[in-house]
Parts: C-alpha cells; sequence; structure tokens
C-alpha cells in the first residue's frame, strides 16, 4: 500500500461546490493501492497501515489530481511555423485557410504518414505532457478526412495507448472541415461520414464520442445535427467545436443534443450558455487558441456565474495552438478568462473529466478514483500559477505507479524516503 | 579551441540592419577559444584548426547568442501570489499599491531578508534562467528605499556575480516608489536619493545604471530628472520605468537625458516615440507584466518602423511579473506585441545588450565577441516561439564554458561527441 506524505496542500478537486472550491488538505498525506485511492487526508489522522507499504516524500509541496487535457488534436503529420509567422504579420486564421493552409495542410501532411510514424510522435508528445503533471488526453481525429486515414489516426490512437503510460479517450472529428475533394459537393461528404465512417469507427470500437466543427469554414448547426445524431445512434456521444471565429448557434446545438461538452465558445451567444447551462454541457475553455490566435477570450466567469462547469485544456494541434503546455494554458485561463487558480485547476481535472465522460474514474484525488496525481513544486495553486516556470512537476502517477520524476532539479528533494 | 558544429540555423544576431535581421547561417559551425568566438560560418567553409580541439554537435539544432534579460528585479523578499487572485477578481495593480500591498509589501520582506539570504535566492533563480539559455541578466535594486537596505541588495549582487555563472548588470533603483515612511515628504525622499544613495553606490562602485519610477504612483519627470542627473554626474548612466500604467512623459524624459533604455512604454506618446529614436533610446518591452496586470501591450511595431531598437525582457519581480521565463517572454512578444520571432529575439539578444550598454562585448555570435550562446531544441528562431514547451534549451555556454547541458529528455541527442 504505498503512500505520499508531507502534502503541504492536496488540491483534492472534488466536483461538489463552486468552480473555485477544490476543498483543499493540508498537512496531508495520501494513500493508494493497486491502482486505486484508498485514503486522503491530513496526515496527522492517518489510519495505522500494513508497515510494508513503499513511502514517498512530497516534500511539503502542492499536490493535485492528474491533469486531464479533454481537448487535443494529438495525432497530425508536419507543422505548420510559417502560419504563425503569416498571422503575426497580419493574415487571418481564415485566410489562410482559404489559401489552402490551415487544417487542409495538415490534412495532406497526415495522409502521407504511417499509422506507425503517427503513433512514434504521439508517443513522444505524450511523455512530455506527462512531464507537465497531464495522466488523461482527450486525442481526436480530425486530420484524415476520408475513412482510411481517420481510421489510421483513431488506430495509431489504440496502438499509443499501449506504448505509453498516459491514458487516451479517442474522439472521431471526421467533420472537422470539408476536404479539398468534395468541396464542390459538401453535401456528399457529410454523406460520407455518416454512412461510412462513423459506421467504421463503431465498428471498431475506436473512438468514444463524435466532434463536430460548427463554423463559417466548417459545417452548418443542420450538418452538425445529422452527424452527432448519426454518431449518437451508434454510441458515439456529442461533442462540439462550437462559436469559436464566430457566432454560430453552436452553444445552443450542443445543449440541444445534450453534447458531453462544447469547446472554444469564444462567441457564444448569452441564449447558447443559458441552454447549456440546463443541458449540463460542459463549456471547454482554449486560452492557448486565444494566445496564438491573437483572438477575444471566451467569457468564462459568464459561463461560471451560470453554473455552466468550465473546463481547461490546450487543444493541442498544429495551427492554432502548437503547446501541450497545460501549465501555461492554465496560467492564461486565469489572465485571459479571469478565472481564479483554483477555478482553472478544477477546469483541469474534475470538469474536464466530466468532459470526457470519466468523472466517476479520474479527475479527483478521492478513494475508489484512479492513483492519478502530479507532485507540483509549489506551496499552493494560486502560487503555482502565479509563478510560472517550467519544471514545476516533480512527479506524475498513473494508475498507481509512477510514471515520471524530476531529476534532481530543486534542493528540496522530492522523492522516496 | 573548442568547436560547436552540426547547428541546423545558426542566429547570429548582428546588429546591423533591421530589427527582424537576425542573419542566420544554416548548417554552421561555431569556433571559441578562452572564452571568445573566434570562428562562425557554414561548417563546409570551417577553416583547419588544430585537432586538440574538444568537440561539440548541436544535432541540427538552433544556436541563438546568450539571452540577455535586461530588466529583472531579482532580489526581493516574499512573493505576493495572493495578489495576482486579488487582481484576477477585480482589483487594479494600482488599488493594491494604495492599500499597502504591491512593492511597498515586497520591501518591508525584503528589508527583513539577509544579503546572505537574498543572495542565495538570486543564486537559485539564476541557475534557472541558465537553463532557458539566459547568460546575462540585468538587475534592479529598488526593494531597499532606504540607503542601507539598497547598498544591500546592491551587494548581494555584486556577491552572487561571483558565486553562478550568469553575468549580472546591476541597476540602482532607489527611486522605485516613494517609501511609506517619507509619503508625508516626498521631497526629502528624493533628496535622500540625490544625496545619499547614489554616492555610496557610486564609492562602492555597486552599479552601471540609474533607475526611476515615473508614474502617478512613484515619481514625476521634473522629480527623475534631478535624480537622473545626480546618477549621471557620478557616473551611474540612466534608464527609465516609463508610461506604464499611464502616459506621463516619461519617453521624452528619456530621450532628453539620452538614457540608454526606457522601458514598459504601454502608454508611450507619439512625440515620446519620436524623440526616442532621434536620441538612439533602446525601448525595453515588458510582455510578461502586459500578461499579468492584463492590460494593453505596448505598440512594438510603431517602435519599430520608427528604428527605435525593441528589446524584450521579463520584468521578473514578485508583483507585476513573477515569471523569469524569457522564453515566454519572446512568445508573448509574438502574441502581444506582433513582433515576428526574428523581431523578438533580437529584442533578447543585441538590442538587450545595447540596453545593458555591452553591444561591444554580449548580444551576437561574431569574432571577438563572448562566447555566449545556447542550443536550443528546435529547427530555427520561428519554429521556438511557435511550438511553445518547456525544456527546449539543451546547453548553454557563457564565457566559453559549458555552464548547463539538458540530461537526455531528448532521443534527438545534442552533447560531446
Amino acid at each position: 500500500m504505498p503512500i505520499l506524505r508531507n502534502i503541504g496542500t492536496l488540491a483534492t478537486c472534488r466536483a461538489d461546490g463552486a468552480q473555485g472550491d477544490i476543498h483543499s488538505i493540508h498537512d496531508a498525506a495520501l494513500v493508494w493501492e493497486e491502482g486505486r485511492i484508498v485514503w486522503m487526508g491530513p496526515e496527522a489522522e492517518l489510519p495505522a497501515l500494513d508497515d510494508a507499504r513503499e513511502s514517498w516524500d512530497a516534500g511539503g509541496r502542492l499536490v493535485i489530481p492528474g491533469l486531464i487535457d479533454c481537448h487535443t488534436h494529438l495525432a497530425f503529420g508536419g507543422w505548420r511555423a510559417g502560419e504563425f509567422e503569416q498571422r503575426l504579420l497580419g493574415e487571418s486564421y481564415q485566410d489562410i485557410a482559404r489559401a489552402g493552409g490551415g487544417i487542409a495542410a495538415t490534412v495532406e501532411a497526415t495522409r502521407a504518414v504511417s499509422e506507425e510514424a503517427l503513433s512514434e510522435r504521439c508517443v513522444d508528445f505524450l511523455h512530455a505532457m506527462l512531464r507537465l503533471g497531464v495522466t488523461t488526453v482527450e486525442c481526436k481525429s480530425g486530420y484524415g478526412l476520408n475513412t482510411e486515414n481517420e481510421l489510421k489516426i483513431l488506430r495509431a490512437y489504440r496502438r499509443v495507448s499501449a506504448m505509453q503510460p498516459v491514458r487516451l479517450v479517442a474522439t472521431l472529428l471526421g467533420a472537422h472541415v470539408v476536404p479539398k475533394e468534395w468541396k464542390a459537393d459538401r453535401r456528399r461528404y457529410v454523406d460520407l461520414v455518416i454512412e461510412e465512417m462513423i459506421p467504421a469507427v463503431a465498428a471498431e470500437n475506436l473512438a468514444e464520442f463524435c466532434d463536430v466543427f460548427v463554423e463559417d469554414t466548417a459545417f452548418t448547426v443542420d450538418e452538425a445535427r445529422r452527424i452527432l445524431g448519426a454518431g449518437s445512434a451508434v454510441g458515439l456521444k456529442p461533442k462540439l467545436h462550437a462559436d469559436q471565429l464566430a457566432p454560430g448557434g453552436g452553444a445552443e446545438l450542443a445543449a440541444e443534443v445534450r453534447a458531453v461538452s462544447a469547446d472554444h465558445l469564444e462567441h457564444a451567444s448569452e441564449a447558447g450558455l443559458t441552454e447549456m447551462a440546463r443541458a449540463g454541457t460542459v463549456a471547454v475553455a482554449l486560452p492557448l487558441a486565444t494566445l496564438y490566435l491573437r483572438q477575444s477570450p471566451m467569457a468564462a466567469r459568464r459561463f461560471v456565474d451560470a453554473h455552466v462547469p468550465v473546463a481547461v485544456a490546450t487543444d493541442f494541434n498544429p495551427g492554432s495552438a502548437p503547446s501541450y503546455d497545460m501549465h501555461l494554458a492554465l496560467l492564461l485561463a486565469c489572465t485571459f478568462l479571469g478565472l481564479t487558480p483554483s477555478e482553472a485547476l478544477k477546469g483541469a481535472t474534475v470538469h474536464a473529466a466530466r468532459a470526457v465522460g470519466r468523472e466517476r474514474d479520474i479527475g479527483s484525488v478521492e478513494p475508489g478514483k484512479a492513483a492519478d496525481f502530479a507532485v507540483i513544486d509549489a506551496p499552493d495553486v494560486t502560487h503555482w500559477m502565479y509563478h510560472f516556470r517550467p519544471d514545476t512537476c516533480r512527479m506524475t502517477v498513473v494508475d498507481g505507479t509512477v510514471q515520471w520524476e524530476a531529476p534532481g532539479l530543486s534542493p528540496a528533494g522530492t522523492g522516496r524516503c
């Protein structure tokens, strides 16, 4: 029965209460067994336990639930660094897309890459994310845009799940944009997603969610409704990219189809917000996209005030958010969105778990949940966001196993007793 | 004669040309001897050299001049994480200062810390900065605000210079704010800075620069003019914190007194900008303060267009910029200020060297200059900014000596041949 002692602040991130209520325990200890948390509380109240346990010392540091990055486009070919510079020089994301750059460029690069090569690249990214305290990653397809290549990406995710410790949750995003070969006949592409792609993904059980990018440059609300309906019919739960670049009725649709989450929402309408609150849909904020696209942030406070759970994720992708740095995403959730550090953290843990339908299993440090947690070199959550620097994560545990432990960077010394 | 081979892109950052002209050499090599660069160019043109040299392999990566953080408040007691949260909840920096928080809180904490303890803290920060590729740091006093404590901070910097490899450039900022004991008689505090503090600092040769915070909550233009004049008279070159929170004539004063740099400038007037261009004053952009204070960014493009050299620094301090992450500052220089990656990099190297009066010695990779450089795990400067992640710096060399080399995080493997 391994135990982690000397935890300065244990941010349990239990779901109940307000967005900012992370239910911290000070001077805490944490006990787990066979991958599950069995006890946490003040160290002074630690029950008598079998003595033959492995013991770790958090060095008075902060311990948080393993971070859940609930929105990424993890598998892609190539990069698009040039577009970053083009945008700085004044071109818009939409202009670049219309000129054949953007998602279309990544689709071309991704189609050219083998399942094996895609998998290896994902493993590299995931190892780096693990070192940031991330233990679960939602990962979308969407750079294949034909059945063969969408399946290739989702099969890569299945393969990657067995190659490294981070837990993956796969989402079919066949409806990311209309690929160029169907531009002249978009209805047939929607039919292809519905009649060929979704059944094939369901037959191989390759995804849990079906997502659609509802946007001027992508799919209409009506198209999305059809696609998500077809997904639901075979057990793929709905998610939505909604109202990122312009208001488009995405939030309203998310509520209508009872989507698990609606993501982006920079331009969500007040009505959409109200309906999301009623439907219990999680709002996923993606502040790295706000940073990289230099756009207005999502109005997180309005969602919080309306009792919509707000999650925070990276949106990691080679165009609008080419960073998997969850710590930076959390800092920006504070400075761009106006969330407090505790609100942001709850967004990257228990609310993110809900956004991937796993709130019973992960997202908080509670008895019975998976022993996923990270030791952070900060005294508390506020300090962690405030004093931004690399290498704050000292140890990451997934399913009870230490999967990352920092080399001796800090004299304070976390680690084995 | 050590040599670094297999450099994918060598961004030499020579001073001539436009802000964005970093004079890159591809497939390059770099040779140094006794702490000075003796040759750099395409590896194919490498001259015959003594064979008994130490050889390093950059693995096709990017090599940049050692980063120069030309504006920090490195030595301080305590932290102010609580204010970060207060600001997120709607309080302004100025409101917090008026209520006894802000700089005054750090002054109290800093006065309570010994020179030894301050020094040790600085050494920890500098080791972390070194791992980010930073080789020179400008460091201000300004949390002592009486002669005894201002000297303590500057003596700590002198001590720290001998304790670790990062090159320090010290600045007296006795005129940071009026300390509370002189609030009722600010003129006497200005006199104290002029008549006691400046002479004492000059007598011990503890600083190269004299800086004043010109702002509603700090010092007037007239007070700053007197203080900088007194500093100049004893060889302390002028610098200015100007027009950060509101327009206040700071840029104009910087030009008038031929300040080496004027820093912040978020609210600089058009006239101030024109006068700075004429005077040759460097504009130091501090985008982490923009991030943390959630304010409008400095209009860097206007300065670049007016041929004012723009430098980029962290402003590291416990209030408005509690991060020493130069990589993040550079990313924000792109996304907030609209600089291109090359423009931002030139701002953190050769223009930053000019902002600390060291442009003859450091800031670019050129024969005769100090062998200060960093190996960055990216193919080029644009990619480095675009794909933000921790741990991109693989090796940092100061004065020809490898002072930091990353552990084997990346399979690509930089390092000794």
